[in-house]
Order: C-alpha cells, then structure tokens, then sequence
C-alpha cells in the first residue's frame, strides 16, 4: 500500500482534479490538517481548529509528528492520498509543508503536484467569491509554484519517493483527471 | 580520491562528452546499472540485465545501496566517475536516480549535469534513429532539466559535494570537452 | 532566540540591506567566515585568514563545524544573523554554503535569500571598482540565483526553516529594508 502527497498552490485546482480521480480509484483520502485536529483534540490540547495555531511550535511538532505517523499505519489497510502543501506561504517565507520530523514518520512514495500558468491560477483566484484571499501578483504565483518544484525535489532526494507535475489547464479537467488517475493507478 | 556523478537527459550527450574527456584523464568509468547487474549475478538472483526490473522493489533496494557501496570502494585505488541519472522519468513522475539508501553509501564528491538547449535535444533525438525514445515535447525536456537541476542541488546539500552544470552546444563539443576535464582534474 | 541566514550572491546588496535592517532590530550579526577564523586561531592551526584555505578539507569541515555549533549556542543570548552563502561558486561548480555538518549543527530557523535582476547585478558589479571580480556573464548570474533558489529549498526540507526572497532592485533601498524588517522582527 503506498502514501501519495497531492499539493498544489490555491487556485490550482489539486482538490477539484483530485476528487474527480478518486472516483474510479481506491484510496482513502486525508486531510493533514484534519489528522492534527483529531489528534490534538484526543489529547484535549484543543477544542476546535482555531485554537490549533496557538499551540506552541514544539506542541504543533510534536501533533505533525504524530499526525504523519499515524497516516503511515493507516497505509497498512489502504492506500492514502494526503492533501497538503509543499509550501505554505507565511510572512517570514515559504514553510516546508513536510518538514523532516514529517517526512521520517510519513516515508510517501509518491507526490503528485498540481500546477496551472500563472495567469490562470490569478483569473480563479479572483473569481473566486466563496474565500478572501490576498491577492497575489503574477510573479508571486510563479515563483511560489517554482519553490514548490524544488522542495518536492528535495523530499524525493530524502525519501527516495518520486515527483509527477501535472498541469490544470482552463476547460481540460477531463484531461487532468485522466492524467491523475494514469499517476495514480 | 573522489567520486564524481555524471549526469545528463538523453539526448544531452553526456556520454559523449565524457568519452571525449576521459581520454586525458585517470578516472575509472563506471556504469551504475552495469555494478547493479553484476551484483545481482553474482547473488545468483538474475541471469540478463532484462530480468533485473522484475526484482521486488525491495531487492532492488539492496542491490543499489550495495552497487553505491562498492563503488565507494573502488574510490580507494583511483578516481571513479559513475554516469547515472538524475532522476529517471517514470509514468509515476521523476524518480530520484539517487535515491538516500544510494547516497549515503556512494558519498559522492562532485556531480556534474551535463545539459544543451531544450531544441538542440529534441532534435538530436528526433535524428538519433538508433534508438526508439518516446518523443517529449519542447517543454518537457526543459521540465527534466530544471527536476535535475533541483534534484542535483538537493544531493549537494545531503552530502556536500559540489554541483557543475556544463552547456553541451551543437558544433562545439572540443569547447565542452575542454570544459569537462577543467572540471575533473 | 533565533538563527537566521542571510545569503545572496556579489553584487546583489545583501550586506547593505541587512545593515539598513539591523539599525532597528535586536539580532547579533555574525559572519561565518570570522567565527570560522577565530575556532581555527584559538586551535592555534592558522595565524590569519590567508592561511585558512591551506588547512585540509577534514580539518576545514571540522572547523565548520565548530563555527556551527558556536553560533547555535550564541542563540540561547540573543537572535542571531548568519551572513554567508548559499553556495559558492568555484571552478568544480556550486559548493553548497551550508553542508550537512555545518547544517545539523546550526540549525537554523529562516534563510532570507537578497535577489535583483541579473542586469542590475551585472553593472554594480562593474561599476564596483573596489573589488576586482570574475566577471560573469548575465546567464552565469541568473544560474546562480537559480541554484541558490533550489538549494535553499533543499535546505528548509532538511530543518524546517522558512525560506524568503527578497528583492533589492535599484533605488529601492527604502523598501527593501522595510520588507527585510518585517521578515526578521
């Protein structure tokens, strides 16, 4: 059974071409962010996802260490998409999604990101109503993306896993969904 | 003595270019898949080099980290270049021709890419008539080179070595070479 | 109390923004190369910097690595800035900055990576008559940046360390500095 990490940047589509291939496909999907909540709250360290981020940094490491560890046994009984980012982007810089203490309890065998052109992914973003997000420019988008690429090289450097980029063109869903059930399968 | 990791998508000419410097220079040239072959021979698990793929994922495993280990043996009695790959593209994505168990036990010193132009590639390929190569289009030639590039990069910060990228131009190989042996010696 | 590493390649202006930004921040500044100087001094191995580049690549490493540990445990005063490289360019390629054992040692919270155009680089550093450099041609320049990109992704995989571009265009100090103060406060 193997651990699959899909990630993509916001308004790249990774959840909308995700959802559409894991209809024909057998694998439980997780949320990261999900896992973490439900193991914080075992340990009522927590009551809800909002008190999540006051936790202190070793506390919210010590729940991503356990979150990841407890994805890699689910992996015994079925084959898992985890949902996550590569980067998250934060005002000090780009977040590795996967850090080390991650990476060691998860050992995915495969990341699939999800990209589109810069230009589409800000025309979504924009037509987006449904979220408040800070607009960003062309070049920030480009750039996250390339950052992106290049952290999910070095999770494969680290883990051996391999990395498959697959494009989420305007008015190709069907294309991209079939190019993830292909990665995926 | 050191291990230098030569490295190039097909149709850079990597091969070439490296023939072309060695000429001049002490280095014993080793092919990784051929040590892999000769390792599982001599398990007695595999007869030709066709069966080798038919390996379970785990034996495999071994098989490289004990090639990486006896290469890293060799470097005890001369210079060793190993010509592999960066990353290998599967229909899974790009698969770490480097993988950590290899790493580690390889401990290379320096790796070298060896690139060309994204059209100078696609049509060495197109006129390589030799060989049947899936044809990749413009921009995925130049996505291998920029996974390779990150990739490369990632295994200079696991090990410290050194990363050299060399311009493989049409119609100027002499150049190329010349530059190779500046690099090696 | 964290450690932060500032990088960017000759002529891209990091030095001079991280002095404009540490007039109204309460961080150490710490240069590897002097800590470097004074382990190897105290060790009684070199009598000046010249003689540093003489000592043998074990003895080298092992002198990093000591200047990493040193400053990590100046972090338990104060914040500290570690102005280095991401990686140096020498005549075998790129030599990452930041190796393993310096890496694991220092163990660092955010890397801020100083950027500009590959033009603007390229005048001030003809225009900076005070140094005699290599001059590098504007793909070599771009190339760099490139890599120090990728490398300082590898590097946020490997520790958890945030990773943020900043860049110092022309007649935009003000800016810039501004945008570095955010980063670090």
């Amino acid at each position: 059974m193997k651990v699959v990490v899909v990630a993509g940047i916001p308004g790249s589509g990774s959840t909308t071409v995700l959802k559409g291939a894991l209809v024909d496909l057998d694998y439980e999907h997780v949320n990261y962010g999900d896992v973490m909540l439900e193991i914080a709250q075992k340990r009522d360290i927590v009551q809800d996802r909002d008190s999540m981020r006051k936790l202190s940094p070793e506390v919210q490491k010590e729940v991503q260490r356990e979150a990841a560890k407890s994805i890699r046994e689910r992996a015994k009984q079925s084959n898992i998409i985890v949902d996550t980012h590569c980067t998250i982007k934060t005002p000090l810089g780009f977040l590795p999604g996967l850090p080390p203490w991650v990476l060691e309890e998860l050992q995915p065998d495969q990341f699939v990101l999800v990209e589109a052109d810069g230009d589409e992914i800000l025309i979504r973003r924009i037509s987006d109503t449904t979220r408040t997000r800070d607009m960003e420019k062309l070049q920030d988008i480009n750039l996250h993306q390339q950052m992106n690429r290049s952290v999910a090289m070095a999770y494969a450097a680290l883990t051996g896993a391999t990395v498959q980029i697959i494009q989420n063109h305007d008015d190709q869903l069907d294309e991209t969904v079939e190019r993830m059930i292909e990665t995926l399968k």
